[in-house]
């Protein structure tokens, strides 16, 4: 089995997108994560699910994460829909995790390897410089220890 | 909305549970990680699913990526099955990250900023010493960006 066969098309944002339809985009379809691509469609991050939520985070509550106790409920269900407007370059994690490319004739251990290594639950395939989807670790999983395609 | 009224059940596996059989777990039902607990029944670590997906790689690959490529495409697609027999905790990852644990009054954003600072889509919900469950980084962004509850 090798990675061009495992690969799924998967929806993609830009650094300019809007952060509130981004995580509305892999809430609505349960997504493990996002890619994020560049002006060229290249993709330039992979942000696993708890990278997308710390999109609601304000900046001073990361940095010290006490303080998220000091914003009442009524204002932390609003979080989300207080994204509207700002692009996702502006709210990406301070060190956004390495990119995880494997080749198209990668293998499941190559695969499982780039995602541990990059400790994300996504990674692109590329043949040459074309990118040919990504495979999640729920649909590698799901080949590995299940053997179902589908 | 507080973390009691978005707790979800979650299958946990215990330190002692076949890799294999908790790996196929995740698999099937397309969970988003691992909650592994102690003998006792309480949590220890919780594992995003490219963790899980690191159990198929050798102790040598995850030193030295680069051997990835010397396994060949029909050892790698075995290498869920070698599981089989070997318990968790012989294929933990070296560093478990640290758990997310929340009170029951958490917030939208305590919640957030749990899962952004341990950097693991799963959280433990604990009212006083009892687990009433986990929320999911999905759940949370299903509840935070497009208000559905079911």
């Amino acid at each position: 089995m090798q990675a061009r066969e495992m690969v799924e098309q998967y929806p993609a944002v830009t650094l300019d997108s809007d952060a509130f339809e981004s995580g509305r985009l892999i809430a609505d379809q349960r997504l493990a994560g996002l890619v994020v691509t560049d002006e060229s469609g290249r993709p330039r991050y992979v942000l696993g699910s708890s990278q997308v939520v710390s999109f609601m985070v304000p900046t001073y509550v990361q940095a010290d994460p006490a303080l998220a106790g000091v914003i009442n409920e009524r204002l932390a269900d609003e979080a989300a829909a207080r994204l509207s407007g700002t692009p996702v370059r502006d709210v990406l994690p301070e060190a956004p995790a390495e990119l995880a490319v494997v080749d198209a004739d990668a293998t499941v251990i190559e695969l499982a390897a780039a995602m541990a290594r990059t400790d994300r639950p996504l990674a692109a395939v590329v043949d040459g410089k074309d990118l040919l989807g990504v495979v999640t670790a729920s649909r590698l999983l799901e080949l590995a220890f299940t053997g179902e395609r589908g």
